[in-house]
């Protein structure tokens, strides 16, 4: 999407080298990091200087790719194997990370010989990003319909193109309908504690020229009631078989009030979010982050530096859940590259047999 | 209430001189200013050194009291409503503080030299600070009852002892509760964007020994969903004739969820808070303030100072309401200091006449 005018991708391949947006520098300075070894991609990965499941798949295949590439003729097997430990370990709880590894180590594998097994490793890292990418912009265009021309616009968090590799899946929509020429404002929650709203959200938005207003989490549900928002469109981090829905926090609490004003609550997510092992959101555990991400916010200060200041007394005890559960009967909508479906059993096994993963099992 | 073990009222009258606590240093200082001249309590006023309505109506009257005390018999009646002047144009809005002026004046008139107006001036302000603490403690008294051992109680903003004279209106019946040996367990929302949860609240009740959690505004409905929280009680800005709510920005959206959820919803206040004149919630307005209260976060700094921090693009723009109507009907009881009463049209006509306001026009 836009930055400044000109388009990028989180992630992308350029001169032999993984080149990422430096997410933690957002919105506060745009910059690129080219990595031309394999730790510096695998700590690009556990730092958070990428985020979200889509980009994170494309920089761990991309960043075997780059394995295969410095690997000598001698000894090419055992340094991919080693390269795949390495990049594994930095998420170990995500799972694109793995479907990109497995991508690109099943490419690697089908090769005769290291000279072919480096072209079709960077193929297929190339594929696993271009799928993200492809699968992102579908999203845009079955969710777009559902936006008018006039309306207002909630969203959570991020779920924009710094989470995939291009498009997103929550502002996929949003950018689908504001480039087809229709007139949105996007009311952005700041997405306390760690305020990626704020952050990530609010910046794309600009850099495509979306109009936005930022405002405190406390905020949705006068706008809704005083009816400046029609609709609210979320990500989310899994999907369990019923259709509940599991997603940064404050995400359930938006979909209850959207339903007692009758405005629709759309979850747009690609199709590899959905979790057929996982029944339903109760079986979904909940991470308990660092206290200190609710005692202190992180930003820039008046002098151009990074900082912190805290609200709270020292020691003040905090809980920090990082993700909530949405129960399916309170989406209307679940918007996939496949098309729109109710979030429902029958819904979500339409998506997966959409998808040919579909089965008696549904996995 | 408690600080550090010793009792303290939010403003106070020692040795001559207007006493308060010095709120926009908390929670990371507690000091007390002394104010000896009715100018340094205007602008104690109006800087907010002291907020809240009933703290702002009491610091009004021992600040005309004080006024009484420094003017001389020659020109008296003219350094008092020179004073009064200079006080009233602090904070025009605020109800209470009119109040507390009136209470005052009334007296400072009904005395017969000025002599005998000094006293009677600070008895009539003395008596408005013993008032509003009488009646949030018996909002405690009331309001202790519909608490359980054991349980969680969310609340939002800061509608505790700092905000009145005394005990709070909010926090009272949990401070009543917690007296009585019940053991509770606050939620306390940090209530972006001027975070008073996370600066007030949470430090009061530290000073009173009631376990609390400060948690993000956003994992309020994850709370109340996984069965943490078993009743909500919040404060009020203004309550209308038919019983809607107006107060700080998103707890119209935590009344919502709570009756998503069968928990129940309590505004606590005292009854100087309804105004009869407001026929309803559409009538209030909603104040919008300035953008940069959303842009920035201002707190503790590592080293012990005072900045702030953005999360936002500069220039981002913002909508910051500073309040939220919640409709009556999502409102299960009004706790005041003449007792629990529904907030409806009968419910606030009965605490109006308990208050000896009724009358066919309710005013």
């Amino acid at each position: 999407m836009l930055v400044d005018g000109a388009p990028y991708r989180t992630v992308d391949w350029e001169d032999d080298a993984v080149v990422l947006i430096d997410q933690p520098r957002l919105p506060h300075t745009f910059a690129r990091v080219s990595l031309r070894t394999v730790e510096s991609v695998a700590q690009a990965i556990s730092t958070m200087v990428v985020r979200g499941a889509g980009a994170i798949g494309a920089t761990g295949a991309f960043g075997l790719a780059l394995a295969a590439r410095l690997a000598p003729d001698d000894g090419f097997d055992d340094a991919i194997a080693a390269a795949r430990a390495r990049l594994a370990d930095t998420r170990p709880t995500a799972q694109n990370l793995f479907y990109g590894l497995d991508r690109v180590s099943a490419a690697i594998a089908a090769a005769d010989a290291p000279e072919t097994a480096r072209d079709a490793a960077l193929d297929a890292a190339r594929a696993v990003a271009d799928e993200d990418a492809a699968a992102c912009e579908a999203i845009g265009r079955h969710g777009a319909p559902l936006l008018q021309d006039g309306w207002g616009v909630a969203t959570h968090c991020n779920a924009g193109w710094l989470a995939f590799v291009d498009w997103g899946s929550a502002l996929s929509p949003v950018y689908a309908a504001h480039r087809d020429g229709k007139a949105l404002h996007v009311f952005v929650d700041e997405t306390r504690p760690r305020g990626q709203g704020a952050r990530l959200t609010a910046w794309e938005l600009a850099g495509e020229g979306v109009p936005h207003s930022v405002i405190a989490d406390n905020a949705f549900a006068h706008y809704v009631q005083r009816g400046a928002i029609q609709a609210v469109i979320t990500g989310s981090d899994r999907v369990a078989a019923n259709g509940d829905v599991a997603n940064k926090i404050g995400t359930c609490g938006r979909a209850i009030i959207a339903r007692h004003y009758g405005v629709p609550f759309y979850v747009a997510l690609p199709s590899t979010t959905i979790d057929p092992a996982c029944p339903h959101g109760a079986a979904i555990p909940i991470e308990e982050r660092d206290q200190d991400e609710v005692r202190w916010t992180w930003g820039r200060t008046d002098d151009g530096g990074f900082s912190r200041v805290s609200t709270v007394y020292a020691g003040c005890p905090a809980r920090n859940p990082a993700f909530d559960v949405t129960p399916a009967e309170l989406v209307d909508g679940l918007i996939t590259e496949h098309g729109v479906f109710p979030a429902s059993p029958e819904g979500v096994a339409a998506i997966l047999a959409a998808a040919g993963r579909g089965g008696p099992t549904g996995v």
